[in-house]
């Protein structure tokens, strides 16, 4: 039988929950994964679907939990209001908001806003998985890369988040194969690119030189019927002249650092980056992603007096 | 009753086909439109679909035609190989090639393709309309701006198609509105944008800039969120967002010329289009786009000798 736990620790996305348990110094006893994310919970109700995972993992009805994620949306289970950047990570975490009613101490990691004129921007969950990168990478000044549907930059000086942007590179990947012209192009299921496609490469260090990516998404359509590109070759281009311009355009925003770019992701989408980092002329330290959102919502835990400092 | 026509004239795009019959001297006895594109004309058929709209217009069996658009596509008609570029507006007309067993006259114009490195493209159907718009503007250096769902900029010099690149605007503009997250942002039914429009104008002027979408689409959602942005707003900084960023790339590739930018293309999209050349420091000059296709139309007749010359 497992050690008793003393905090459940959740990350609540929109598509998906992931529930640890944690002993009193911070390790982990159990965890589950589940497809009960916000989309889910808001017809089932928070409290029941967290009270089932904790109660088939076995932990007690009075376990306290803290949460991050799209659980503390205005739509989500309630909302726990946007800090504004620039703000320190001790302080993000530590503000952490109750939820009244729910049968057991639950928090929630409030996410962030930046209200800067011509860049407005918000983040929710990514809060507590760069708190854990930070803790990783320690002081100075960094800029960390979260790739995803909706991929994250953020500048990060000494702890304190300075600024973020959003480039929506996963999900413009998505829209153009699925609902532009160049499904054609890529076919039904476009193939997995790999890092070392001379293709991904020539149109990632295209996009790199400006950052354009308006001038360049018909080519590819253009390429196939001129010649002969192919449809793992034309998801190839298309990968690549997104990260690519991402990478241009991040960098121009943030100017570059001393220190590596922290790519937080492991996995097929982080060779990616990292592949396209470097051909950027870019220094790159590799943070792990699950392990990084653990860390923060261990912080999290203990900046809130839920957990004993470690 | 009509005067006898001496060749029809015809516009034949994907979706909508459109038809002119002409007198000797090039002036316009009759005209319809149609649904019947390309994509109906390949389950009915090319000759099927042209023949009955002739005989709908009481033109003789034997009337010839001259042809634009998909129809010369690999998968319309008959292919009408491209022409490369750079090519004079004069030849590319006169390689209209003959469809055989169409049991009239009927040539089909040819499209344009670019194979330069990195910078792939094709046109099908607007070589035709930049050849009435060339001819209106006369000799000199022309960037000639053709709005749409795939818009194109065309570099011509003194009738020389010298370069032209392809901005999928209005295609990413509704994938966007309909697929990504920014659909949240804009409602169902995206409310038709005035150039006048202040967020329009805002958006447009941070995208003239620098050409930058990926960094600022996710701000729309942002700033709904954090100030509140509506829908009626929201496509309107999308619609700044794209064009602002389309301006800014095109006159990077092409540079500016002396000569006012060509816009082709009245009604709305071409007014939030002048407008957004206007706050990028470009002057305009408008050219009718229904104008321009059947004066280009009117050109290719007599350059293959189906007409005589004006």
């Amino acid at each position: 039988m497992s050690p008793k736990p003393t905090i459940a620790a959740v990350d609540w996305g929109t598509t998906r929950m992931r529930v640890w348990l944690l002993d009193a110094t911070g390790a982990v006893v159990d965890e589950r994964r589940s497809d009960e994310g916000l989309l889910t919970a808001q017809h089932k109700g928070f409290a029941p679907v967290l009270d089932g995972h904790l109660a088939s993992m076995g932990a007690p009805a009075d376990l306290p939990a803290i949460v991050c994620g799209m659980a503390g949306a205005r739509q989500g289970w309630i909302e726990a209001p946007y800090v504004e950047v620039p703000a320190s990570l001790g302080d993000i975490l530590g503000a952490a908001v109750p939820v009244p009613g729910a049968g057991r101490d639950v928090r929630i990691v409030p996410g962030l806003a930046q209200r800067k004129e011509g860049a407005p921007d918000v983040m929710r969950g990514e809060e507590t998985q760069l708190a854990g990168v930070a803790a990783e990478v320690g002081s100075g000044s960094h800029l960390v890369c979260m790739p995803g549907t909706h991929c994250k930059w953020v500048g990060v000086d000494d702890g304190t988040v300075a600024g973020f942007g959003t480039w929506p590179t996963g999900e413009m990947f998505s829209v153009f194969a699925q609902h532009s012209i160049l499904r054609h192009s890529l076919g039904e299921k476009p193939a997995p690119v790999a890092p070392d496609n001379a293709v991904f490469r020539d149109w990632c260090n295209e996009a790199l030189s400006d950052g354009d990516i308006g001038a360049r998404l018909f080519g590819i359509r253009a390429a196939g019927l001129l010649s002969g590109l192919g449809q793992a070759d034309a998801a190839a281009a298309l990968s690549g002249l997104l990260i690519g311009a991402e990478i241009a355009s991040a960098t121009r925003r943030f100017g570059k650092r001393e220190t590596p770019v922290v790519l937080v992701g492991s996995g097929p989408l982080g060779a990616l980056y990292a592949e396209a980092l470097t051909l950027g002329g870019l220094a790159v330290r590799i943070a792990d992603a699950d392990k990084a959102v653990l860390s923060g919502l261990v912080a999290a835990a203990r900046r809130n007096g839920m957990l004993a400092e470690g």
